[in-house]
């Protein structure tokens, strides 16, 4: 049986100081690592043993698959690194707090941004302090200045069609170790949740949330794995 | 420049203990982790980044290739495992520590399966303490059950020709973090070594051997990267 088994990183620095982060390469905190070692626990005790893995260009997503798979004893199994998986880019909020943001741009304004399925933050400034568009990692691609929702689903989906269905049409258990953003845009499309409603999901961090797939990708059980 | 960057892994718990260790997988020691954080280090200090990465699937080279692309600022750069790069397969000999093995076998005839270019060790039993043939990381794969160095070159120099050298022709910088045996390989073919004198060429843990290659691949030059 096909399945898809997604993972939010665990808490980063950012998380825990409460910034926007978005693409910016933010660590682990200790909790973040014991987080992903307890996801990898869960996976082996439950017997859900991935056999292909996904991650980002993220320090705090490539770190969490790999404290996972070495808990579950599955550190050899090939994984492939994109930005597509990244978390959504949040333009000119990044490195905010949600206080400073809030000061700066009003709470009305700051709930729009957050909550809004496609209404982009400003833009980051080429230049700027948080700028990555010169970052040898993402040389040869269009580095986005502001993302909304959709703009991450637009990368999102074609990217899990093109290069996680065809592992899952093969019949693999494919873990994703992702973002908050990224990992909706997989839930809204494999649950089929309304553009109004994504925008609330939340996604807890290091709870290996797993789809139990048809031959044809249907879906026939989604379940968080800490309640099986 | 295309450039070939080689690092064996740091110091396992079966190094420290001095037992043959080939296939199992044995995990890296505090001072391995080290090793293999300061080989990052020495690669960004030097502003030698690879742009992408190989390894084996040993736990023992997968996490010094981990530990050295984190601290070299790295993490994101594509990484493919394969079992062609593996330890050499010590057969019989597998889990006993040196003064066990001349014990049961005699120093000379140790010497001999230590030093001999394509004498293998006593095969290694099916269903025996130390045996991987059932192991699902190496389902579809001819687990051996023993390899001489020359076996082992025997399926490092296909890998390298049909995997690594399509990257190093593109002008890639390409990190292998891998092991003893398996570098030999390597070194053996970029720098001529004979059949007799391989077997006693010692690579140390934890060094970046780096060769500097033309763009039809010859070798422009080789050296410890911790000597420039």
């Amino acid at each position: 049986m096909p399945r898809l088994i997604l993972v939010r990183h665990g808490q980063s620095q950012w998380n825990l100081e409460n910034r926007f982060t978005g693409w910016w390469d933010v660590d682990l905190t200790e909790k973040g690592e014991e987080e992903a070692r307890a996801a990898g626990r869960l996976l082996a005790e439950k017997g859900l043993l991935p056999t292909v893995a996904f991650t980002s260009l993220q320090t705090r997503a490539i770190k969490t698959l790999h404290f996972a798979l070495e808990a579950a004893g599955l550190l050899w199994i090939p994984e492939t690194k994109d930005w597509r998986l990244n978390e959504r880019h949040y333009g000119g909020l990044t490195g905010l707090n949600k206080a400073e943001t809030a000061a700066l741009h009003g709470d009305e304004q700051v709930k729009i941004w957050r909550r809004s399925f496609d209404t982009p933050p400003p833009v980051l400034e080429y230049g700027s302090a948080f700028d990555l568009s010169t970052d040898p990692r993402y040389a040869g691609i269009a580095v986005p200045q502001t993302e909304s929702l959709k703009d991450t689903i637009a990368r999102v989906l074609p990217y899990y069609e093109g290069s996680i269905v065809p592992h899952l049409r093969a019949g693999a258990t494919v873990l994703v170790s992702a973002h908050g953003n990224s990992l909706r845009a997989l839930v809204k499309h494999l649950s089929g949740i309304s553009d109004a409603e994504i925008t609330g999901l939340e996604i807890p961090t290091g709870q290996p949330i797993v789809y139990d797939l048809a031959d044809d990708l249907a879906v026939l059980d989604r379940y968080y794995l800490s309640e099986r």
